[in-house]
């Protein structure tokens, strides 16, 4: 039998390569997601459609962040900058202790059905300058974790996988491509326009679209975006 | 104006305590509590009172722990043990990272209203040995926030109070008292009676119970409970 592994699953492109990566070293990969109240809850579902596609079970741990926003995606008070609108330092996009809060869930839900691996799909390299996205924090965290879990006690270890860390986005994807991820399925602009299609302004779409231009291919959304847009036309 | 700092209430004995203590520490404090599924939860309620009580705001986070459960305390398949039943190592009560996940919301609030300071209410020496009440646990976790948190970049201090760490339960009652703490207000119980009155059964009964009776006294909710059952005699 395949040894279980939790994997955090917002539906965006990192962390469906990131579930696929977990289905080939090996694991029996159980998703999670998180509705917290962000500003693009679309992404909702396009961790179901990728879970599904990967024949994967989901489960959603529902909370509410906007009880105290302090980020453009969870607060209406704060708009979602453009790429070019970025400056230096953490942008507002940043969500206070988000992947603390995820990562913290992963492991009680990990720790209950006794898998003892739990993999996130951050990166530091094309990235936004969030600190929760970096390894120093998530190697402590997995200290963290193994000290605050029947690990400890029982002497097992908890492994906290962050396979895509040190991969320019661009590489993200062509891994994803050769596991045969279908990036048409998940979603990562941070402020979809009414229909859930990209806004191809705000930071996460940049970077998604120029790593896909540097492999000379053209993003699935995209031409999803475009054949609705022709369609209305 | 003195300094925000926020404090984990579940309105029991040891965070009731502690949040008098972030008071005579020279803090504003803003109180969060947790309704996470828990089968104690008149706690709540007991909350609202010790907040009111000392004039604090008080926050609830809710989200659903009986998603995965794994606890006696958030499943109904598992019962509470008397604190006879309870043997060596980590007992059924124990709920898989349930420090961890408040701890992470703890910080995601203070980051956001930019307090440098979290208090929590574990100790470690008349306690059900939980993992994550443990000091070397909350040590890294501190760590871990400094890391995954604007903290890192913008070059302050993120500090997680455990006042009560090193005390042994009678001494934070002597404390809570000394400090004007009603614990009539408060709930300890993990299992209490439909009417929301403590077991008498369980191990947190069972710790509050002796530590009153060390110190010469009785436990002012237990004369609550006697004058009540007087009531319906």
């Amino acid at each position: 039998m395949k040894k279980k592994a939790v994997v955090l699953l917002s539906g965006g492109l990192d962390s469906s390569t990131c579930l696929a990566i977990a289905k080939a070293e090996g694991f029996d990969p159980l998703a999670v997601t998180f509705d917290y109240g962000q500003r693009h809850r679309v992404e909702l579902e396009a961790a179901r459609r990728v879970a599904d596609a990967a024949s994967v079970p989901l489960m959603t741990v529902r909370f509410d962040m906007r009880l105290w926003g302090g980020s453009a995606l969870t607060s209406d008070r704060i708009d979602v900058p453009s790429a070019a609108e970025a400056h230096g330092g953490i942008p507002v996009t940043y969500v206070p202790a988000r992947n603390l809060i995820f990562l913290s869930f992963g492991v009680s839900y990990a720790e209950t059905v006794e898998a003892r691996d739990l993999y996130i799909g951050v990166n530091s390299l094309d990235y936004s300058g969030y600190p929760d996205c970096r390894p120093d924090f998530i190697s402590s965290f997995s200290r963290t974790a193994q000290l605050g879990t029947r690990a400890v006690d029982d002497g097992w270890t908890f492994q906290i996988h962050a396979p895509l860390q040190n991969l320019r986005k661009n590489e993200i994807i062509r891994r994803g491509l050769d596991l045969g991820v279908d990036y048409s399925l998940t979603h990562s602009c941070y402020d979809p326009l009414p229909d859930g299609m990209p806004c191809e302004r705000c930071e996460s779409c940049y970077l998604r679209t120029r790593a896909f231009e540097e492999l000379g291919l053209t993003d699935p959304l995209l031409e999803k975006k475009r054949m609705k847009l022709g369609k209305k036309a």
